[in-house]
């Protein structure tokens, strides 16, 4: 039960949630990061995250109808908040009225576990929020081993990634890693290295994806690296043939990932 | 060449131009709209887009870096603006200067051309332009005979659909229909209806595609339409077996189209 409220925007907890909010190096510092929503918070426990505090408006969400899963853990501090403090914190209207502070995960290649025959993303340099939680989004939905953010350009727990992740920022197996330190984990289990790229390229649906594979993409404007190429079992292209030939690259990895599950019969 | 100059917020054509970009029922009353970026409309005139007036701002782009195809079209009036009227009206830094007044197309389901084996894609009360912008992205990369909006909820000339679309929405064949008049187009062409629904479907990936397709997508709430469930051919659905269990509705459509694509070996 809680007994605490906040009403007042100058208490340091809102401002340093709204830090957490803003800057990647806040969220470094502190170790910690900014969960808004029922769904996202409960997914982000079910993805054994440490929530430490729960923000609830009561004209949105009343006391009696947070989970269980959160009302009930007496580790996690609920808090009541004034809708002043709401507006100044929740960046949709539709988040359900609940912000939670959480603990940034190490989010380590070694801590990653592999089925026996791996189905692995990499995603270099992807810099847009927007396109890292579409690429969690297909992750969750095709249930691959692991997300590898190589060489990142974004922080993975900025509010926008965990927004357009759906939550699936949580539900995924996530590493964060150099592009050098990729290569080596990949090549070390043995796991075939798909770049897609346009340097001599293979197309995509001719090749057999049914061993341990990671598809790697680069950004849309520049591409991936040299070391990828050195390091690719082959490279891939999605055949084109229209007026643009540019491909979202989040719409790109559902091909590719989509085409490896077709080829494993979804097992 | 250019004679005209406007350096006024305040200046007719300014205030037109805003209305246009704010208001679905301006545009459908003038049927004008406007377009931003020197890819774009030039997309639009390969397009057979009338444009009437094409604004630059001579900071960003120099009158004589303005391709022939715009600025030796004599129909076309080149009109020179000022810093404080491009910034008025430009939303993005990077559009290059330019902003063209065009002529809306009708859309109509006669008018598309299709081929003798059609692949046809059709988004029924798609919402989120950037969706609608997305779904044209892949219809152009995939090449597929015609983009069907069926019960718009969105104007396609809205200014997020052009943007997200990066100029597809010029490349693509469209019509614009209600949902039953798309359904006896198809049925009238014998064209075979996959849709995109949770009813008693099929696995997407094990049905022939070799024949003439149209993949049905509805909103990510609510579904198709019982219309649409009548008039199926096969109810689909891409097997998903992670935690959300939820697909952004651009990304399953290009995961159907492009396995239909592979099907047809990109002939």
């Amino acid at each position: 039960m809680t007994s605490k409220k906040i009403t007042s925007v100058q208490n340091p907890l809102v401002k340093t949630i709204v830090q957490l909010q803003e800057k990647s190096r806040n969220r470094k510092q502190s170790g910690l990061f900014v969960i808004e929503g029922l769904r996202e918070i409960e997914l982000a426990i079910r993805g054994d995250y440490t929530i430490s505090t729960v923000l609830f408006y009561p004209d949105i969400i009343q006391q009696t109808n947070i989970p269980i899963s959160l009302a009930q853990n007496r580790n996690i501090e609920l808090i009541e908040i004034s809708k002043e403090v709401y507006h100044k914190l929740a960046y949709r209207e539709t988040t359900e009225g609940v912000i939670a502070i959480a603990k940034i995960k190490p989010h380590t290649l070694p801590s990653l576990h592999l089925s026996e025959n791996p189905l692995i993303l990499v995603a270099e340099a992807t810099e847009k929020p927007g396109n890292i939680g579409a690429i969690l989004r297909t992750a969750d939905a095709a249930k691959i081993d692991a997300v590898i953010i190589a060489n990142p350009k974004s922080d993975i727990y900025n509010p926008n990634v965990i927004r357009s992740s759906i939550g699936c920022l949580f539900t995924n197996q996530i590493a964060v890693a150099s592009t050098e330190e990729t290569i080596d984990y990949l090549k070390n289990k043995n796991i075939n290295i798909y770049c897609a790229t346009l340097q001599d390229p293979t197309s995509y649906h001719t090749l057999d994806y049914n061993k341990p594979c990671a598809f790697v993409v680069g950004t849309e404007d520049t591409g991936l690296t040299q070391a990828w190429r050195d390091a690719s079992t082959k490279n891939i292209i999605i055949p084109m043939s229209g007026s643009i030939d540019s491909m979202n690259v989040s719409v790109a990895a559902s091909i590719l990932v989509f085409e490896a599950k077709r080829q494993r019969n979804f097992l």
